[in-house]
């Protein structure tokens, strides 16, 4: 008789168990039944040894299994020539004025069949499987129309099921203007609101509604019909907010009690206020604000002093932030918006779990998702510090080898 | 009879072949003969099939072996704890108080034996070959005595044997002042230039030489002394330079004929002239840039309308870039500096070669190292665009599958 599926023992566990600090638990083992964590602390209070598989990790780092809240990881197509254009000086203007930019996303990924949008994924997503995560939430907002949005959403479960990783679903219609709208974005708001996100809702298609509200994306009353329309549907909300100027989208998220408010830049005291009253998460999107040169950097202190959670990720996408590491997204959460190497790794598991509204993962505690990264690393704070440089060791989700 | 020992078609070449542009030669074959290349081109003109190993790649991209011309590969100990220390809001002053910064490096690999340090450095390497490094340049200077330096030179050359990569070692001896030599700068730099850097030199255990001149560092007077010592013993010079002020440190190297003058981002004008006159070339270092949260930026248009050469390196050090993937550099190098695809590409092959005095590598044609990477990617703007990710799929030195 077997009392445990898996067990792993030699283990520096990082269980993030508490509200603060890393929940460090030397010679530590974990063990696993039914794809659940069925103990994880010292080994000396184990209780039980019987197993089904054993390992012995001699001292590796175990943290829960990586959760990248925020990515845009199906799309058909590439950018990459684009970003050489832009590189050799071809200034924005002329590459939209080309097709290029979003709008070259938006025709590759209508013109892709379901099956080749999983195709295209797969390899980002297994280039963050090996990076650590075990959860990753994809949007959609490529497709733009009633038939493109349901079919990424599809796509994205596909991919999860495809390699055992918990994937969430944000229906993120609202995230540009489609070309047959042109001067029409209210109508495209319209049909967000009417047919879209209806359809979307009853499939069962998405587990929370998105929308970009920006002075070159939809204004905060186009972003609150959204929010309705997500309400009557039962949906929770996220929102692009405040990452170029500040048009009180942190605020407007938080009036919706939505789950994150992302990028949140230009996010102001107001704003922060807010989202700590609502429990708003934000969400820190580093690669894009590297990759964009940014400079305004997010009201960390004013996160903290509010309260206001803070969680990491990729916001891995064609046009702004090519990430393919959730790990690297934590590094540079660190160097350059100076979390400390704490709060990006909770940004990257419990913070991130509370951003997809999700309670049953995040941490090594008893009864939660066995989601595990195991590292090659004496310390937590070591995934923070190199940038690039080999994955995980092995990573695990329910309990299954998976990387 | 065979006329190669290894021939692989299906190749997408970027030769860098020209001044200018990737050199891209679709449907292309290399050929390789006792560790050169005997052949790139189009496979329509191969002049034989004869090889003892063949291999069809599908259509993979290959690139010359990636060469990283600036890191501080080999030291002992770590500076993790610190690295969370300076986030978590102790200051820079208090850690070097206690022993932290720089002086801990010393004193850990001032401590570790040869062995030890060889061992240490082992992972770091194999994570640079992992994305496609076939030669990697590597500084002393955490030794700073007589024993250590050359301790650290010789590990160096170690690591280089062990992975089958090139290795050119550098004796950076004038990194820092040694504790023991507080306040008496010119008295160390009388024991570089007197007893260490002829010790070096004699041991034939350094390639070129290099110092930090900086006012943090030594300054451009002790600077000339130590490049006048390594003339004397008939070494090349390269410099840290201009990196936080401009103390007119890339003139210097260029005065001296310097290979390179590295970080460069507060080089003036009459630097940049002076580098292009003398072919000194500009070693770009994203890493530490973005590490550090610097805001300066080279002067690439300087740059480029003089002719300097650009490199692009890691500069892989515990302190201020911990980066372990050169093309993770080339991608900052582009994003951060706007450097084009094509020159940090260029940059981080023919060009760092360049950098380090060689020519025998850092292009793919006949007669040069048959060092290769092979990848999964379409196009060379690729290799820039996405930031983590998996590394090269195959990487050959000398002709050898060595990753
Ligand atoms: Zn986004
Ligand atoms: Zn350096």
């Amino acid at each position: 008789m077997h009392d445990y599926d898996l067990l792993l023992t030699g283990a520096r566990l990082a269980t993030l168990a508490g509200d603060a600090g890393y929940g460090l638990v030397d010679d530590g083992a974990l063990a696993v039944r039914d794809g659940r964590i069925a103990y994880a602390g010292p080994r000396a209070a184990l209780p039980s040894t019987a197993a089904r598989a054993h390992e012995d990790l001699g001292g590796a780092l175990v943290t829960p299994g990586l959760i990248d809240c925020h990515t845009h990881l199906v799309f058909a197509g590439e950018r990459i020539g684009e970003f050489e254009q832009r590189l050799t000086g071809v200034d924005y203007a002329s590459i939209a004025r080309n097709g290029g930019g979003i709008a070259s996303t938006v025709r590759a990924t209508r013109a892709a069949s379901e099956d080749a949008l999983v195709e295209a994924t797969l390899p980002r997503a297994r280039a963050l499987v090996a990076d650590g995560v075990t959860t990753v939430e994809i949007k959609s907002g490529y497709g733009l129309d009633a038939d493109s949005e349901p079919k990424m959403l599809r796509a994205a479960r596909r991919v999860g099921e495809a390699l055992g990783i918990g994937v969430r679903t944000t229906f993120l219609g609202a995230h540009a203007l489609p070309p047959e709208f042109a001067g029409r974005a209210d109508a495209y708001i319209d049909l967000v609101c009417d047919t879209m996100l209806p359809a979307v809702a009853e499939a069962g298609l998405a587990d929370a509604v998105d929308a970009f509200c920006e002075g070159i994306g939809f204004d905060p009353a186009q972003t609150r019909r959204v929010f309705e329309a997500a309400r009557r549907h039962g949906l929770p909300v996220k929102l692009h907010a405040d990452q170029l100027s500040d048009l009180g989208g942190a605020a407007l998220a938080a009036e919706f009690g939505g789950l994150s408010a992302d990028h949140v830049e230009y996010a102001s005291e107001a704003g922060a206020r807010a989202m700590a009253a609502a429990g708003t998460v934000a969400v820190l999107l580093p690669g894009a604000f590297v990759c964009l040169r940014e400079t305004r950097l997010p009201p960390i202190e004013a996160f903290r002093r509010h309260g206001v959670r803070m969680a990491v990720a990729t916001d891995c996408n064609p046009g702004t932030s090519p990430l393919l590491s959730l790990r690297l997204a934590m590094a540079l959460a660190c160097v350059q918006f100076r979390l400390t190497p704490e709060e990006a790794l909770r940004g990257a598991t419990v913070e991130a779990a509370r951003a997809l509204g999700l309670d049953d993962r995040g941490r090594l505690v008893a009864g939660q998702r066995a989601d595990l990264a195991v590292w090659d690393a004496a310390q937590p704070a070591e995934l923070c510090y190199w940038l690039g440089g080999g994955g995980a060791r092995a990573v695990y989700a329910g309990g299954r080898r998976i990387g």
